[in-house]
């Protein structure tokens, strides 16, 4: 037992994953200790031109680094670890985790090269870690990834849990169910502050549990014996991919495994034990043709869609070994995430006009269950625990305010829940916590190797680019007396088909000779003014002609 | 009856609704007659950046103009009228439709300044239009806009039946329900082809009456006495906006319409007799005001996030009249279209950030009902009229193959249900159907002014530059010597943001520089070959700085 020191308080403080969806990362501070809990990216949003991926802000980190001690992990999605690596480029603290995230955590250090350097610990679930003042004990969860836990930290004020994502699933897959129990216990000696999940919060009874998906399969395998069998499913879902196995081992099914992600997840987690999959029954994409479509089941990325993923390719007859043909079927096992709605419609358009059986949610919701708790599940968490505070965590404004009224139904204090944004600090003491203020906190761009180096300027000027395209104006011009020696050249991109406009583009150079003209008339020399002159009777022009606003780019060159 | 003429065939054509959603236009065509079913717009793709809408190729019209006889319109949603003013532009025939159709047809032709020339025609439910060889006659069916039918055709083959959209409402908030028994009198005198919408194909059951909407609004607006009400709709929905005005009048609350397209729908609609609307209910946003919070009640449009409609603009606190305070209720009264799902929920957490209440399809399904058949609405149909041949319309292929799926179950011949594609043709007998070929159709671009002069290379090109902006590399030359004279001077927007990255761009600068004195050495002077070597150099050197891939446009100024 941590020594209680009621002097001080602890402050909470999410840098990611709360009034949004991914990068989640909350970390923990007592006097000159701080200890973080994930640190996942989220994916970019629309008006996100070109962006790759975003990560938290770490300066609040980046301020307080000699107080930086560790980092836990809950559980092995991108959300949760995908910014590990930008992390450990400036932090390098320890690293703890179940032994599957950090594989999975390894695979992504290797790729940043960062692998050789780090300190990564494997934690067993109801092991405790002790790092200064705090001591956490890893409590095994259930989620849509296998070795997820929670987290019950010691801290000097009081006893903290963090849910991680989970579900509440009685007959897992693999391993044991979710530790239920201990969250009692714990409960039962009182708990000061819950920081639960909602990304479920809005919908109403159970998730079902994983090991109903298996047994659609088994239906499915039994309905399609002269079918070859293709399986959609997200790379991270181990025992979705394990119950496929054990559906093609049944049926005398050989199983390949194609994407990138998959292959590599599948390679992680069979070397660490997280999949039992006979002898010979893996086999190589290229061995395919070796085998009859009954002998067959191929386990692909590409669930929601994504252009690139394999299954998009197969469905777009762009991927070199695999070929959709009649009569094949193929099993979409994923829900949508929202925003991915119509470019998984399109694959499943392309997989059926090519003459695929596709079965896919819409249809038949049972070849797919959430990872995430619902309302009841969520409540038997809340009852067990019986925190004296609560924050609820991942989700938007709309899910943590659903969350806070869920917590208020159940009897817990209006003012004793706290709806936080990121970067807002909630001080504990063993009694109290407030809400005090915030520090900074937000999302970090990342594009190709850049880090942060995407501005909003940027992000302006790619979407001006994106809607009307531009046209550039250029002028060399003698420098001792202005005189025009080439140009007005116009060239433009993403505007008009400059060959069907040729017109337009004349009238066009037109416009800017007035323009020069009626510069020289009014004696303006300096560029600036000329350049913006031009800028605005170009735009005039083309909005009068075409009702569109390229960006106008004048370029004098001076000679 | 028309005299049937046995020689002839019958041409079925779409050129928009088939394998999309949207841009709705069936033609028929026999001997030396066309007459075209609705003619509507598609919503863009994400992939056509900056594209405002897409309509239907007319080609195949423009190629037969002399045939071109007239339009029939099923209802006044954009996805079957919204092309009506780019057809007439090019075509002016003569326009049948209901006449909340037409009077939503005169605005759009009002604001394309074509209204004179227009020859509308209003046509009630129960009447038959003769126009050459066919007859067509208007049924009263029930949808989400008012005044909606479907078409009884009769050609010299048969009789074809074209539902438009619907939904079986007994119960519809005005008029008459749709009128089922003439179905069944039209199936049992022999129905050669029906032409059926999918939209909701893939659902099981029924789509409750737009009625049960109501009796959910009197219950908010019980629940809801002290506090200000906004309801977000479809602007056309005008049996929803009627239902809130009765629950409005009922509770003693004024009414103000907020966002263009509602004060248009609202003002026709009210004109033309389609609402009810008792004196002094009606109150102008200005005198917003003059009311407290439990005499108001907002209407507005945004229901689906669009950036720029009220609601956004009002949740975002970018409305110049309306702001949202704590305690306003706000009814969001419709469920995502496929795509919309992310604004949506960014709305939904701005006005609860606000402190609004929040009424929306996630928590209560009930706010909102669906205008499209389910399965077993779409199942009576098929079982009144018992066609020889089916045409599953309006939806995406996998729409269009449950549907045949669905023909199928109910005892129809597989080989007499065509899935097909926009600008196939169907060729009917009075005996047989046969696809035989296809006409030139597709999509036409609409941007600002612009009709179909965007291109694939414009498109592409707006994509690369909005995901890696662009690099512009001058340089003036001499002519006779090509010598530099001045530059290379680079300009980029949406890759770097310049002012932080003036290393990288002075190291461009020097790249280019090396460039040119390489094509100097080699002797490469031909322009062409010189913009290549510098945009390959270019963009080698900035791949391996930045991992981006900017377009790059060398322009070289002769002097």
């Amino acid at each position: 037992m941590v020594k209680r020191n009621y002097n001080g308080k602890l402050k909470v403080i999410s840098l990611g994953g709360l009034q949004e969806i991914g990068k989640n990362i909350t970390i923990f501070e007592y006097g000159n200790e701080i200890i973080a809990v994930d640190c996942g990216i989220a994916f970019p949003e629309d008006s996100m031109l070109g962006i790759d991926l975003v990560i938290p802000d770490f300066t609040y980190l980046r301020k307080n680094k000699h107080k930086f001690k560790a980092l836990f992990l809950t559980h092995g999605h991108e959300d949760h670890i995908g910014a590990v690596p930008y992390l450990l480029k400036e932090f390098n603290v320890p690293v703890y985790g179940t032994k599957l995230t950090i594989g999975l955590v390894e695979n992504k250090l290797r790729e940043h090269n960062l692998l050789s350097k780090a300190n990564l610990v494997c934690v067993d679930t109801g092991e405790t870690i002790k790092q200064g003042k705090f001591e956490v004990e890893f409590i095994r969860t259930t989620h849509s990834i296998a070795d997820s836990v929670a987290f019950a930290i010691k801290t000097p004020v009081g006893v903290i849990v963090h849910s991680g994502d989970f579900k509440i699933d009685h007959t897992p897959i693999q391993g044991d169910p979710i530790d239920l129990q201990r969250f009692a216990e714990l409960g039962k000696k009182g708990v000061l502050l819950f920081l639960c999940e909602s990304t479920n919060i809005e919908q109403k009874g159970y998730t079902l549990s994983e090991r109903t998906v298996g047994s659609i399969f088994e239906q499915v395998f039994e309905d399609s014996k002269k079918q070859r069998i293709m399986v959609a499913t997200f790379s991270s879902n181990i025992d979705r991919i394990q119950q496929i196995i054990y559906s093609a081992v049944k049926h005398r099914r050989k199983v390949a495994i194609i994407g990138r992600s998959m292959e590599n997840t599948v390679r992680t987690a069979n070397q660490l034990g997280y999949l039992d999959i006979p002898k010979n029954i893996l086999i190589d994409i290229s061995e395919l043709s070796n085998y009859t479509d009954e002998q067959l089941v191929i386990i692909t990325t590409g669930s929601q869609g994504e252009p690139m993923a394999a299954l998009s390719r197969i469905a777009s007859s762009d991927h070199k070994q695999v070929d959709i043909k009649p009569g094949d079927k193929v099993i979409i096992s994923s829900s949508p995430i929202p925003g991915n709605e119509k470019t998984i419609s399109k694959v499943i358009n392309e997989l059926m006009k090519k003459g695929a059986d596709v079965i896919y949610d819409g249809l038949m919701n049972d070849v797919h269950v959430s990872g995430h708790a619902k309302q009841e599940e969520i409540k038997i968490l809340h009852a067990l625990i019986k925190p004296k505070f609560l924050v609820p965590i991942h989700g938007e404004y709309k899910h943590l305010k659903c969350h806070k009224e869920l917590a208020i139904s159940m009897g817990m204090k209006k003012e004793n829940v706290f709806v936080m944004n990121i970067g807002d600090v909630l001080e504990l003491s063993n009694k109290t916590a407030r809400c005090v203020t915030n520090v900074p906190a937000g999302e970090v761009l990342v594009d190709g190797l850049g880090v942060g180096d995407v501005s909003n300027i940027v992000l302006r000027d790619r979407k001006h680019l994106s809607e009307d395209g531009l046209m550039i104006v250029v002028i060399t011009m003698e420098r001792e007396t202005g005189r025009i020696l080439a140009g007005p050249d116009i060239i433009s991109r993403g505007f008009v088909y400059v060959k069907e406009s040729e017109v337009l583009i004349s009238e066009a150079k037109a416009v800017v000779k007035v323009g020069l003209d009626k510069c020289e008339e009014r004696n303006i020399t300096e560029w600036f003014f000329i350049k913006n002159f031009i800028r605005d009777a170009l735009r005039e022009f083309l909005w009068q002609q075409t009702k569109r606003s390229p960006m106008i780019l004048p370029i004098i060159m001076e000679v």
